[in-house]
């Protein structure tokens, strides 16, 4: 296992190179933190049932990445606080802050201000202590808070940019359903774990799932993950729920690739677009049929429920299309969050024939020969007899894989086997596009463009020949 | 059963037109008997170590058909006379009779002499006793023409000759290798165990094998074909093994649907080819893909012989197409005995992606995993990972069906899993087409047309829509 001596010097010379590119500027850092502390300042001194403000979020640990850095300013009230009380003090004090704010809606309603190009999230929580049961999710978060400030040591914080660095380059990082992979604060957990950026690495490449990793030894749930990483303030939680079999493998994989040969191409993948001429090409190379479903975003819906129900749907309409025959080989979910959703099948095999032979009962059984017959009688092809039994040609129920597609779509909405935001955009309109069909969508669509490519490149960026 | 309620007045009018149009003509038939008389006369005259000499054949019987009448002269020689010497002699007188004449083989080489337009075969056969066990096949001949004589009624010719014209005109009368169908012998024995052709018919319209039938009641072997007729001159043979079940379901299914409905089409199908537009249409609607296999009959070899061959290796063709990953929905074989023979392939989708999805180890398996990215380095596609396991799209072994019928022809040649005599015409060469390519062929030769037509139209000319 060659892997395992370090070649320390190539290591360290794309590590700071990375390092360089990816951690905040002095300045950057500087303005973040004293926006946040004006922010803390102003909300004490205007008051309310809160008894204490904590600034949370990557940037007040110092383990934010540059240009990604936001400020979350938790507001934290007495369990005897009622919910409703909570959070309409809490709107309150977030406008407060800005004149320029959004309302935002996750497990409470907050409000985003923007105050000198820093996005503050003012977010209500109750105020509890280690071990006792939260209200609401976003209780932890100062719990996470603190745990990580004790226990991520100063020159730990570059190591977790690195690993975040790292697993956004190889397209896993992140905790929505969109990716499936490692949020921010498991990374710090990785990190506290093992020590390092390589240390993680090393223990990375030889991860055989399930993985099992309880920083303070006292799991209180069983988990059926392929990754557990115990969450230190709630021994019930998997930080890693949301990690994906698939996540993981590309992590393990890029791992034990990076420790062979490291390189900046793990944390900066060419992820650029093909041209569309390249694209053709490689399309006809293929030989296989590309199908994509077209339709919008439901506006005002999260990306995480949209993304959840696009996913599912897939899923389904590859299920379907094998059910009508064809040989799929990849199928696929794509939305830009704003505009566009694309579902997208890939088959084997795209031709088939307009008949179908079905069988019918042995010639011998007169009585059921006699209904088949009366049944068929007019048949496209047939009836005809072979090996004993009698068959007809009949004309497939759906001609074509468009049409396959089409009515899976239809069918899907009629039956609710599609969520109910897509299936709403989906019974307002939607095309059904067939192989290069696609290009003049794919030109004008970057965001489409660089996932189609990626989609039909197969082979991950970072894997080197 | 309201085809048990005979409409008499309907079958007769049918039946009496189908003798009119296939029973010789009164001058027809003295001519062949004068014809037979006159050579045996003259082989009696002649003499030789033979002990009788007897005609044989259904002209003799009054069981033939207009236009297919033959005479068989049988020489029975006596046990002891060696075989060579005996088909020496018969050879000779065989060559006495006419100056026109061929030699053929079967069991026993035998001569073919044309006399006043009927065809003589004088052959030699062992004079044996019904019972006695027989020395080549040829001796039960003349025991079945003294059976037949003996036990066929004057009132029954026609309606052994009915049943033969009603057999061949939905395409299962012979016994050969290409039909594999009712013999003449066969039908002649059915009429007298069930009377009549409408018996017959009736008897049939009910069967479901096997089917068992035993005239004399002394069966002497198990048999396991799909219909029984116990050979009365010898207990141990099949007269309907040749029969295969599918042959034996057209009968049964043609002989209800014609005591449903009779008319002059069960007996004079139209089995004209279709035009070549028409057929392309058809071909056309179809969606599927046709491919041929053209090469050349061996010359010199028995059409049994190459019906076997060729039939077995359209079974052989259907299979490794399968394996190609192909859904075969027909597969069959066609010669006209004389110059071609074609091998077809219908498949249900002819289109197939460039690549194929191979599946790797899982990516936790690291000593697997390395092997599988070096082996895959190049890959046209991938590697990548999908649900944990590493993934390539690598080339398909065959690119196009053509391609995969080319190379199992070459490879069965290679491999002998094709007949010799016509894995010899092959290796000389052989053509693959595709769908419509074949219009050129189908235009020049009208048996193939005429073959090929009803396999694309499928149902049989005799059932009514």
């Amino acid at each position: 296992m060659h892997h395992h001596i370090l070649n320390v010097v190539e290591y360290s010379r794309v590590l700071s190179e990375v390092l360089s590119r990816v951690k905040p500027t002095d300045e950057e850092q500087k303005r973040i933190l004293s926006v946040a502390e004006r922010v803390v300042s102003a909300i004490r001194r205007r008051g309310g049932r809160f008894v204490d403000v904590v600034v949370a979020g990557s940037a007040a640990r110092g383990t934010n990445l540059r240009g990604s850095s936001d400020v979350d300013v938790f507001l934290l009230y007495p369990r005897d606080v009622p919910r409703e009380e909570m959070e309409r003090e809490a709107l309150e004090i977030g406008k407060s802050v800005s004149e320029r704010y959004e309302l935002r809606y996750a497990e409470h309603p907050y409000v985003t201000a923007f105050v000198d190009g820093v996005e503050v999230d003012v977010v209500p929580a109750y105020s509890i202590q280690p071990g006792e049961p939260i209200i609401s999710a976003t209780d932890r978060t100062p719990l996470h808070q603190r745990y990580v400030s004790q226990r991520l040591a100063e020159e730990q914080k570059d190591e977790v940019r690195l690993l975040k660095a790292f697993l956004k380059g190889i397209g896993v990082y992140g905790a929505e359903i969109r990716t499936e992979g490692f949020s921010g604060y498991l990374c710090e957990l990785l990190i506290i774990h093992y020590g390092s950026f390589l240390g993680v690495l090393r223990a990375a490449s030889r991860w055989r799932p399930p993985v099992f990793i309880d920083l303070e030894g006292r799991a209180a749930a069983r988990f059926e993950d392929p990754l557990v990483v115990v969450d230190p303030v709630d021994p019930r939680r998997n930080v890693a729920a949301p990690v994906s079999l698939n996540s993981l493998a590309v992590f393990v994989a890029a791992a034990g690739e990076f420790l062979e040969s490291p390189s900046l191409r793990f944390f900066f993948p060419d992820d650029a677009p093909l041209n569309p001429q390249h694209l053709k090409d490689i399309m006809l190379q293929r030989k296989t049929t590309y199908l994509f479903v077209l339709s919008s975003y439901p506006p005002g819906v999260s990306p995480d429920i949209v993304w959840g129900e696009i996913k599912r749907f897939s899923k389904y309409i590859r299920r379907r299309m094998e059910e009508y025959g064809y040989e799929v080989m990849n199928s696929a979910a794509w939305t830009d969050e704003k505009e566009h959703v694309a579902l997208l099948v890939e088959l084997a095999g795209g031709h088939t024939a307009f008949v179908v032979k079905r069988r019918g009962p042995p010639v011998f059984d007169r009585e059921n020969s006699r209904r088949f017959l009366e049944r068929h009688r007019d048949a496209f092809f047939g009836p005809y007899v072979e090996g004993g039994r009698w068959y007809v040609d009949v004309p497939r129920a759906v001609p074509s894989p468009e049409v396959a597609v089409y009515r899976t779509v239809v069918e899907a909405v009629q039956n609710r086997s599609v969520g109910r935001h897509v299936a709403g955009e989906l019974s307002k309109g939607f095309e059904v596009v067939r192989g290069r069909a696609i290009l003049p969508f794919y030109v004008r669509n970057r965001s489409f463009a660089r996932w189609f490519s990626s989609f039909v490149v197969r082979r991950p960026p970072w894997l080197k020949r």
